[in-house]
């Protein structure tokens, strides 16, 4: 298996001119100058997510391009109201505008971690590994990943299933502040991350979880289209449900597609609790719906005619109007926003199912 | 949650009188040796696995009681074609034995391992950690076992699953030598694990594993009969497929009654690899074999009225009859084997479904 191979004994490629990463704002320039050295080979897109009147300085030697509100307006014109406003979730406006083949998304309140060693972590270079590495979501391997230097498939594991499936998704994890929803965090406010879990895995076909966008990588030609993360913030009754959204419609579609979802490694350093009072306000309505969003993406089922990720979407689109709008009017506003993403994707994206390689239309 | 905070903030309870240790053969009595100050508290089962006229000589210590073939034989009349001979796979006479509610199952090449710090691991009292605090098959949570002390559910995780289920099975892992199957120990003959990985984790319903009976506990009330380890060895046209059986049979009946099982910590030290060539002969049908037997047990249903282990049990060997028979005839007669294995089982264990509290038949 070539792929084994490459990602077990050669050097990670740093796929520099491939990935982009994707921020949503930066409040805190000490982010970046933290983050310098891993970051500084790549392009970056800041999507500024509040006021466009403010200014975000960019120190210098970082190659970026940077959205506020009024570029995302004259950009997509109509279909902006898709674009979160006031709300982190306007990050998937940048997944949109790359046009490279990868993703990779971090929050500004996210710095470096360090291993059991005392070693900074370079996430990015994990997440690269995590995707160019193969999945296995068909059958669970206990050793973890067993493309891993060190470890295999274990006695049992069928070999038809070695070769694994591509992989589309790469989720990072948190040392310091774990990612609690209001009510735990109001609950157990002093509890910290301080276990480092040495593992990547795949999370199997069948099964969701919660995605975070905090530390998150993804192959934009595989899956982008369904990175939308859904109207949140300035205007909408709900907050803080973007990244898990985004998860719920991407592992319904991977499963579907037969492509692959990686959890574990690499850590980043979660260095602030949001106030836990704001996030129940955001969190409330989530918390009531997503009681039955959850059941519906279980047993959501995609017709075999659905052979892209646009396709995939759009059908996703429909079954939430059909079966979500009976919780509450928002589902139908939402899905007629998933129906204008991809309106949007493909307007930006011509060129091809979901890379495109046209240049940019700012910056 | 009681549940939850007994088994965060109390000891771990030993459960001296509810937990009996089951071993098939004992080669090296260092093995005892070494696992005394943890195995003492115990009553031991050892399953003697080769020739009767052997002596094994338990040292000084120990409370336990020793079965041979003879004794098998004489226990369970014709009924005793069902447990296998010359083979590990003997110890599942063990199980039906016990009278107790919990087992750890654990072979006499393993011995015990360090943890990163350099401390001795229990890996009883890890297991039974795992086994005393629910299991979250139902939806996949990053932060891993979310019971343990210092982690819990993330955001997004539905608050209505956040009560877990019933922990049936607790599948612990091996440090040094690993579970690998023959073609991977002919090619990687160095290959040692090295990597401790701080982790339990529920395996999603849905989702197979290969489950190895090298370091295994589990809820004898809850899944007991399940946990036949086949027809190997002696006469038999495979072995090393015992515990890989009893593990596909388990988690899909698990997965119907609503039962967890949990895979990662606690680790053994694997102190010897079997020989890759002796294994391979026994293997190879093995090999061909799973796959066709995975996607069996991956499409197996259970009907609604199967409401006991034995029920299921039962229905899952007409199955293996009707659909595996064509694969080779020597499924035929392990589906004969399920069955006289649940006929012995209640015969042993005639109170109630799965426990039993008559005083057992030997020793």
């Amino acid at each position: 298996m070539a792929t084994v191979e490459a990602s077990s004994h050669a050097p990670t490629p740093l796929l520099k001119d491939e990935l982009d990463i994707v921020i949503p704002t930066i409040r805190n320039l000490d982010f970046l100058e933290m983050w310098r050295p891993f970051f500084e080979p790549y392009h970056l897109i800041i999507v500024q997510d509040g006021d466009p009147s403010k200014t975000i300085n960019v120190p210098d030697g970082f190659d970026y391009e940077l959205y506020n509100r009024n570029d995302i307006n004259r950009i997509l014109g109509p279909k902006a109201s898709c674009i979160s406003f006031k709300d982190s979730a306007c990050r998937c406006f940048g997944y949109m505008v790359s046009k490279k083949k990868y993703i990779f998304t971090i929050d500004d309140d996210c710095f470096v971690a360090k291993d059991p060693s005392g070693k900074l972590i370079n996430a990015l270079e994990q997440h690269i590994k995590n995707i160019l590495s193969p999945s296995t979501p068909h059958f669970f391997n206990t050793l973890y990943d067993p493309y891993r230097d060190g470890a295999d498939f274990v006695r049992g594991y069928p070999f038809s299933l070695r070769e694994g499936v591509k992989t589309a998704v790469s989720h990072g994890l948190w040392l310091n502040i774990p990612d609690y929803d209001a009510p735990t965090q109001l609950v157990k406010p002093l509890e910290r991350n301080t276990r480092y879990v040495d593992a990547v895995l795949t999370i199997p076909k069948g099964t969701l979880f919660p995605m975070c966008g905090m530390n998150l990588a993804f192959d934009r030609e595989l899956i982008g289209p369904a990175m939308y993360f859904g109207l949140m913030g300035d205007g909408q009754p709900i907050g803080r449900y973007d990244d898990m959204w985004a998860g719920w419609c991407t592992k319904v579609i991977c499963d579907h597609l037969g492509l692959g979802v990686k959890t574990g490694l690499p850590y980043i350093w979660h260095s602030k609790a949001s106030n836990p009072f704001v996030n129940l306000k955001k969190e409330y309505k989530g918390i009531f719906w997503q009681e039955e969003i959850i059941p519906f993406f279980q047993s959501a089922v995609l017709p075999k005619d659905c052979t892209s990720v646009q396709k995939c979407y759009l059908e996703l689109s429909k079954q939430v109007k059909e079966k979500l709008s009976q919780v509450d009017p928002y589902f139908d506003k939402l899905a007629d926003a998933m129906v204008t993403w991809i309106e949007a994707w493909d307007e930006l994206n011509p060129d091809g199912a979901n890379s495109a390689k046209l240049p940019n239309g700012n910056a």
